[in-house]
């Protein structure tokens, strides 16, 4: 390992401060885990088009079906039938890979690939934290979950709001959201697609930050949005007219069906999958239908509900498995890969690490392009939590080593170094460990190494409070980016003026 | 799924006990992780050899250096230099799979290929629960310890004893742990091999648990002994001889360097593997000169030092990372693979679990067919924990079911299914999820997958909490298996003796 290596690899540790990597995306080179034979991929593969051309998906969103129809489905009632070749046809003009823009450049975004995103946490209702426990989200604590989204340098981009700021106005509450985003990151954030409305404020909004026009980013991906179908096999009216208004500019529908094995969809990993394929599938033609070559994602959140109880779980051997599976299935099709960092724990315990570990391991090594909730997801994703954000962000920080490659350069296989220290010698002295060993490992933010007599003397302190500590800390050193402040007045005005509009009608 | 799979997938619950899957080797059908090239590879097997040419092993055992010598090495002093050609043609002897006998021939054990054995925790000093905390090692908690080994059936092997039983004198100590584990466990047990004579009290005592005689064994694994070196490149006294008695007497040695980098090993990941790897292979080829073709194990357990304070890490992504190139160079040299799942972690907490998790996705997708201290280690090793013994069974029970192949027959692919739920539908009532769901997915011991409200209501107990909860239900369970009286009492006549004679020599 070369000098320049060993530094981009440790990063810095500010005086008393927690020890982070800087910014930016660790390149994976290794390959990607199969669970399934490629003759599997095509089985799963050719039973969803089936589905679509034999079941077809609901649309209840009359222009979406017009779309459909336009480019050749069959659309009967409500319901939108794909025949293969047009399912082909419109894969075809998906990008492999693209660039999201942030807000600062240098943290504009590699999406396919070799790359992968981590997205903070986005949708719950609830914030919860060691010392309150979980209560209603409020827009204070959004802007200081945002403020630690951006300290976090092993997060690439703020996931669509933490959690809901409850005590805001549901009509326009996603536009303080969005200006807190800008102001508070200077990261790439998503954004809301429920709805036309909030749609267009997100894309405008960005377009003030961008100082250009909705019209001025056809070209320039920067937003991001999920959009969830309603599995089984149902579109609804706002997801679709969020998905059409983001693809009509440009922006990026990360299509996402949730096929929960055993409720929403079958109860055989195979099944859900072929559900998920083709729900999937159906979102991504649509979106090709509106603009041909605009980016977009393929989403696989299959899980399974706990068969005692019906309660959704995550972050299991199946989750993990499916997860492989559907980046086979991604890769099939030639669609950059969404996947997920969850848990159904309700603590930040050993449940809340297990769980979450599975799910990284499985979207990791898996391939995904985008790890959404990859950091702060708890109970199922419905609460926000700050220690399990600092968590999360340790075991990013993990991932990212392990994915680094392990150099076998002459220095690095160390002959010298063996020669030298000699049979029962030690290596603490040599000149080959004392060139490196500052910046030769993995330097944890949460993981305690101490022995046990120190640690008790030391208190005691487990890591879910110690993750107490660090976001403490984080929260302490924040420091909000730089915003022109024409564009912060100009983003208000905005706000101002939609506000006084009325906000978006509610769904 | 079968019905036939699906029951052997699910477990058994007994009324109101913990849920277990039956005892058995899951085979592993997925490609290994490989984190360096063939090139690689071949780069730091090259440089092992050199290090073995050229530095040689310190081998402070005159009988073991004279084996080496008769066998071509170059003997100088204590120093034993081994060439290229005499490892190439000590390792040709090597089997690649072969069979480890239990007491219950039912629970005899694969090893090699495409089965991995999880083995108890074994070594530590301390034990801990969270009632009492951490404090020495008693015979009576050893016993219970054992009983949940035997009771959890995931565990396919017991670890060479889970703690010391510090209340018994040295001297004697093992003769008493070889009764325990044949008295409580019918699975296979872990012998202790430091030194000639309690390598041969575990032996002879477990020909008498099979009926025969030490002689009777040779061609009969039954035992698995551990063999650390003295890292870097030192066999010492004790080790030697109970490497030679293991071989000699055709049982199963696992050669484990214990390199840890920036300590006793040099601090790349590289140049520790080049030592693991040298000091394996002296130890493998000292095996195949005693007795050619007897079975022996490749252990890595390539770490690194905390680069802040000098103490050991383990569970890191460096752990993970080495754990996989371990089983890439295991594989060069056609030896089966040992490695460990481990944590640093001081309690049952989110640590203890993603150390834990690193370590055995690394050890476990890097094709591990020996997991040693696969449950129960705390404090990196010092503490065997009840609490820490069900999270890591628990664990293991998740990548067993991650293991399991994802099946996509017509029946599995769910068609007819998804059409009968149709777009908007639901799969609860499905004829294809009733014939299923009982024994869809895994099922936890551990994971609470209740509400946030359910939960608080319960109590809010935490996955340590519950842990502490099963064990105990576990241990209320337990039934010692039945024992042949005869071979009871012959056990106890032996262990009489030997006590009589003094026990073994202190080292």
């Amino acid at each position: 390992m070369t000098r320049v290596e060993g530094r981009r690899r440790q990063g810095s540790r500010p005086s008393g401060g927690v020890p982070q990597r800087p910014f930016g995306q660790v390149e994976r080179r290794v390959d990607w885990v199969r669970v399934i034979s490629d003759d599997q991929v095509a089985a799963i593969h050719a039973a969803a088009l089936d589905v679509l051309a034999r079941q077809g998906l609901r649309v209840l969103h009359g222009p979406a079906r017009d779309l459909y129809a336009q480019a050749g489905a069959r659309v009967e009632g409500e319901t939108v039938r794909l025949d293969p070749a047009l399912v082909a046809e419109r894969l075809a003009t998906v990008p492999g890979e693209f660039t999201l823009e942030a807000r600062d450049p240098r943290k504009s975004l590699k999406i396919g690939g070799a790359h992968c995103v981590y997205a903070s946490v986005g949708g719950p209702a609830y914030v919860m934290c060691n010392d309150k426990g979980r209560r209603d989200g409020t827009y204070a604590e959004m802007c200081d979950f945002l403020r630690l989204v951006q300290g976090l340098n092993v997060l690439h981009q703020e996931g669509g709001c933490p959690f809901e700021p409850l005590d805001l106005p549901a009509n326009t509450r996603h536009l303080d959201i969005y200006h807190a985003q800008i102001r508070h990151l200077d990261k790439s954030w998503q954004t809301q697609t429920l709805g036309h409305a909030r749609t267009m404020d997100g894309i405008e909004m960005a377009a003030i930050m961008l100082g250009t026009t909705a019209e001025g980013l056809r070209e320039r991906p920067v937003l991001l949005g999920i959009i969830n179908t309603n599995s089984p096999l149902q579109l609804d009216v706002p997801m679709a007219e969020g998905l059409i208004a983001m693809a009509a500019h440009g922006q990026v529908n990360v299509i996402t069906p949730f096929t929960l094995a055993g409720a929403m969809a079958p109860v055989t990993l195979a099944g859900a999958l072929v559900l998920q394929h083709a729900e999937a599938l159906a979102g991504i033609v649509l979106t090709q239908i509106v603009r041909p070559g605009v980016p977009v994602m393929y989403g696989g959140f299959t899980s399974n509900v706990d068969m005692r109880s019906g309660a959704p779980a995550f972050g299991t051997p199946e989750y993990a498995k499916a997860a492989q599976a559907s980046g086979q299935l991604a890769r099939h099709v030639g669609v950059p890969f969404r996947s997920s960092n969850v848990t159904a724990a309700n603590a930040v315990d050993a449940q809340a690490a297990y769980e979450s570990q599975m799910a990284l391991w499985g979207a990791l090594t898996g391939g995904a392009h985008l790890l959404e909730h990859a950091a702060g997801w708890l109970h199922g994703g419905l609460t926000a939590s700050f220690e399990k954000l600092i968590l999360d962000a340790e075991m990013l920080q993990m991932m990212d080593a392990w994915f680094e490659p392990l150099a076998t350069t002459e220095a690095d296989l160390a002959l010298d170094a063996i020669l030298e220290a000699g049979a029962g010698g030690h290596f603490f002295g040599t000149v080959h460990t004392m060139e490196r060993y500052e910046r030769a490992f993995h330097a944890p933010m949460v993981s305690n190494w101490d022995n046990y007599p120190n640690w008790v003397q030391r208190g005691g302190i487990d890591a879910a409070q110690r993750a107490n500590t660090v976001w403490k800390e984080l929260l302490a050193q924040a420091e909000d980016p730089p915003l022109d402040a024409a564009v912060d007045e100009a983003l208000a005005a905005y706000v101002a003026q939609r506000k006084a509009e009325g906000g978006a009608p509610m769904n």
